[in-house]
């Protein structure tokens, strides 16, 4: 039940939040596309869907963007999603790496992405990170809830 | 110019996003109430004005929350903004503390607040937060712009 509504949760915000940590210690966030929104995304609902791995998340980013260079330093990040009208937050902790296989990035491409990647899928600054949960705790008005990772 | 946009952001943003560093070194997002919305607390306007402060923020939180642990061992800290139809976002970077004077608490205190802290505004559990920014940047469509602080 609440992992259902945590799954509608992903599959319906327009944005997600990534905390990477800085040089200094310090946790930066900023917005994502939010790649698990089946209305903007519909292509890539089958992707997340492969293997059963609910809450393995694709980002796009570009390769030379400083949340890149944390990664590289620290892996340890945090997404977080939210709907703030319904007091619905859904925070998952774990690892982010940059994906290096071509099949996966050329899935994941947009046909609009050229304006992001003017060299296409092979542009080198297309960069997709792979995130992989370890603990996730969700908000639903004043309950808290944690969900057991299955996959 | 660009100080007005970020200030404009905060005070009409639904929700501030705080995140913490756990005892395991991963970031953890949550949504604060965001006192610096004029709308939904007007009586505090003064406070934030006081000094003229503009990136100094309170937030409310309970004394045995698990961010309040996080911050007594690391006091690093992001505060993030966000209307993601503006592609607005406003990030901050500094050390958090809790409030100890009890005049700033009383301040900050909403009538309602009994509902989340029984025995009001000595309620050992109502907790005030204090953030102190030490670095700032924003993100306006596909800009992004660094504050240069001068309190």
């Amino acid at each position: 039940m609440e992992k259902t509504k945590a799954i509608e949760l992903m599959e319906t915000c327009e944005a997600a939040y990534l905390t990477t940590i800085d040089e200094k210690g310090f946790p930066r966030t900023r917005a994502m596309l939010n790649l698990k929104n089946k209305k903007q995304y519909p292509s890539l609902a089958k992707l997340f869907k492969e293997n059963n791995k609910d809450f393995t998340l694709y980002f796009t980013t570009n390769t030379s963007s400083t949340k890149v260079k944390h990664i590289e330093k620290n892996p340890k990040v945090c997404i977080y999603y939210c709907k703030q009208n319904e007091w619905h937050g859904l925070m998952l902790n774990g690892v982010i790496e940059l994906v290096k296989d071509n099949e996966i990035k050329k899935k994941i491409w947009q046909k609009n992405w050229d304006m992001y990647y003017p060299g296409g899928v092979n542009d080198a600054d297309y960069a997709v990170l792979r995130f992989k949960p370890a603990y996730i705790k969700g908000y639903f008005k004043f309950e808290q809830y944690e969900l057991k990772l299955n996959d």
